[in-house]
């Protein structure tokens, strides 16, 4: 497998002075999906854990629905191909997947937003039993700011990770800000583990296909040190996520669903 | 149209103290483009310069050469859906449009990316005769910036100016990465403006997917305050295009093609 980051030779130019550095560069990887020998997508990310990405991938895209599903898995790491293997592959889905679904929501002229696949794959959080105090959300956000330290270096990566309050539980980087959601995913399902009290700690922009793709994923808070996108919030809204952004510092800001917020409760 | 950003109410936590705030949002809006009556495709933008990101997606994605290929283009700003009519609409682009294009460069092991509407779209910069200093760089990175600032308050927005020695022709914002390039093609094709000594200036990362969209826009030059992946160099090397990134402060990258930059000419 590529890795990460490789070395390459730059001409730095820096107070004047012209200088020939070997600087680290980070890498992508073009992932390309095959679902019973039917090209379906292509991810470009961050080469590593290659096999939780696509699982999370095809979970959150509605083709599966648990691993079981899965009859083979395997990867031509070579020319970046991945070869997945189901009893059947919905001729519809290609068709749909990308196809826009208007929502009429009692005739208000709120316009809702998603894709076909997306009404199937979302999920309704209505009743956890997680709550989270304000220092609860500054020290996840701090635990996920410091185990993504190491590829600062390079600038620009999205990390993400899946915690409980207790702690960071699993921390996935990737190029591609969606990719860093599905490798979580794809290792939740592999591993079984209970999204009820789990929340996910962001670095980027909540824009409305990561609030989607939390809402997938299962979880009812998303933390982030960046701000929501207002269709983000609306969609919160209807899916009964805990939306905080904006955490920086001693500061916060909490969008919506505030009663998963102890210090908020009615 | 919606605007830009919009008020909302948000619960903020600040030193200690709980307050209710009206804070500024940015909004998304889902554009889906009917070619022909068919669904193409659906971006997710800022809402602005609707039409010319339309028409530069059309452009970048090779279903018109030219804007005189558009017969009809009107827009449904209600539900965000912009109908296009074309003379005719290649049924070949639906199937092969996100399919992968592998290369095969001499017997070497390195791999080739492009998507088959790539190979179709990119254009080569041989022989342009634009020139840039170190300061002309830094100076055109300032200019983006600040053009840019009115959006810093929400943050997270991604800035694209086109540009020429002397400055700024065209700056442009979108929370889509691709969308602020698109939007800055869509001008281009509609105002016949020649691309042989203009360079686009960018606020984020240059992935291959940015890079492949200036080559496809025409430009030689790509400057950013961020820093570009392997695979993009590896384009911008094959494609000719010469990429300045880290320009922050009084330092900057030149990682490929050093020859348009005067200081750096063989």
């Amino acid at each position: 497998m590529k890795p990460n980051k490789i070395y390459r030779n730059v001409i730095r130019y820096s107070k004047g002075e012209i200088q020939h550095v070997n600087d680290l560069i980070v890498t992508e990887y073009p992932v390309t999906i095959k679902v019973n020998k039917e090209e379906l997508a292509t991810l470009v990310c961050t080469p590593e854990y290659i096999q939780d990405m696509v699982i999370g991938f095809l979970a959150s895209e509605g083709i599966i629905r648990s691993v079981s599903e899965i009859k083979e898995f395997w990867m031509d790491e070579k020319e970046g191909f991945v070869h997945v293997t189901l009893p059947s592959f919905n001729e519809l889905y290609q068709k749909f997947r990308s196809k826009r679904y208007i929502t009429s929501c009692c005739g208000m002229s709120r316009q809702g937003f998603y894709f076909f696949n997306d009404v199937k794959t979302v999920k309704y959080m209505s009743d956890t039993t997680l709550e989270l105090s304000f220092d609860d959300c500054f020290r996840l956000m701090k635990e996920m700011q410091e185990s993504a330290s190491t590829f600062k270096d390079t600038g620009g990566v999205h990390n993400a990770a899946l915690c409980d309050k207790n702690g960071i539980i699993l921390s996935r980087m990737d190029i591609g800000r969606h990719n860093a959601l599905d490798k979580i995913y794809g290792y939740c399902l592999q591993h079984d583990i209970s999204l009820d009290d789990k929340v996910i700690v962001f670095s980027g922009r909540i824009s409305s296909e990561i609030l989607l793709k939390v809402s997938k994923i299962g979880c009812s808070v998303v933390l982030s040190k960046s701000a929501p996108t207002e269709l983000a919030l609306q969609l919160a809204e209807e899916l009964g996520i805990t939306t905080v952004g904006f955490i920086r510092g001693d500061n916060l800001n909490v969008y919506t669903h505030p009663h998963r917020i102890k210090e908020l409760k009615g």
